[in-house]
């Protein structure tokens, strides 16, 4: 019985510390790459656009193991302004981002409604803080 | 022997999922208040801007569970111009942030350091996939 409940506890505490090394990775703060994107979207394909860059985002995300964030927001005064928090492992988990075929897709299907890009890197000014940010959350 | 095996790996166990519960809420994403605030710096202050603010973010989500995050990032290009991604868990948390002395304290000594400020409301366009943002890095 005892034998038993051990062997289930190891295989538990093995499946949790495997999940966790899955997700987490110690990054180089050094190498990140962070970026606020500022995109403007033609007013009349904003709900096709939010569609399609969170699906986007979610696939990135999934299976992309340097893409660390793809988050993205609107303003709440003028919903056709779109912020993106973007965070890369290196400049190399970036390239290859670009060059995954749910990025092209993206790129490609929303070209007629962007307005307006602009890409600005960023810096953190706390990269020690950074992983405690969004722990709160489940 | 297998005994204290068992008994070692319960506790293991137990810390771990004790911390886990401890840093992970869930909370609600209607509730949320989501905002980039915008600060330009007077050039001549802005090490020791840099030095306030991160002192302030550090506590305000060390010592506020309401507080999700306070990530200040700074533009490459100009490092004057100064991005916060702040999110609160809800009104209620974000009026007690503005009443704790840290962020009073942060108010007054900056206020002759700051040239601008837009504090731009933003809605998540996934806020599904929020859990899994940060969650890459250790």
């Amino acid at each position: 019985m005892i034998k038993k409940y051990l062997i289930l506890l190891t295989v538990i505490l093995c499946a949790s510390c495997e999940q966790e090394n899955r997700q987490s990775k110690n990054f180089s703060s050094d190498e990140m790459m962070i970026r606020i994107s500022e995109i403007e979207i033609e007013p009349e394909y904003i709900d096709e656009y939010l569609s399609i860059l969170k699906e986007e985002s979610r696939t990135s995300l999934e299976l992309e193991p340097g893409v660390i964030s793809i988050y993205p927001l609107y303003q709440k005064e003028k919903p056709t302004e779109i912020r993106i928090l973007e965070i890369y492992a290196d400049k190399k988990a970036y390239q290859a981002h670009l060059e995954t075929p749910h990025f092209k897709d993206y790129k490609t299907t929303t070209l007629k409604m962007v307005k307006s890009l602009k890409l600005v890197d960023m810096n953190a000014i706390d990269s020690e803080t950074m992983p405690a940010i969004f722990k709160k959350i489940k």
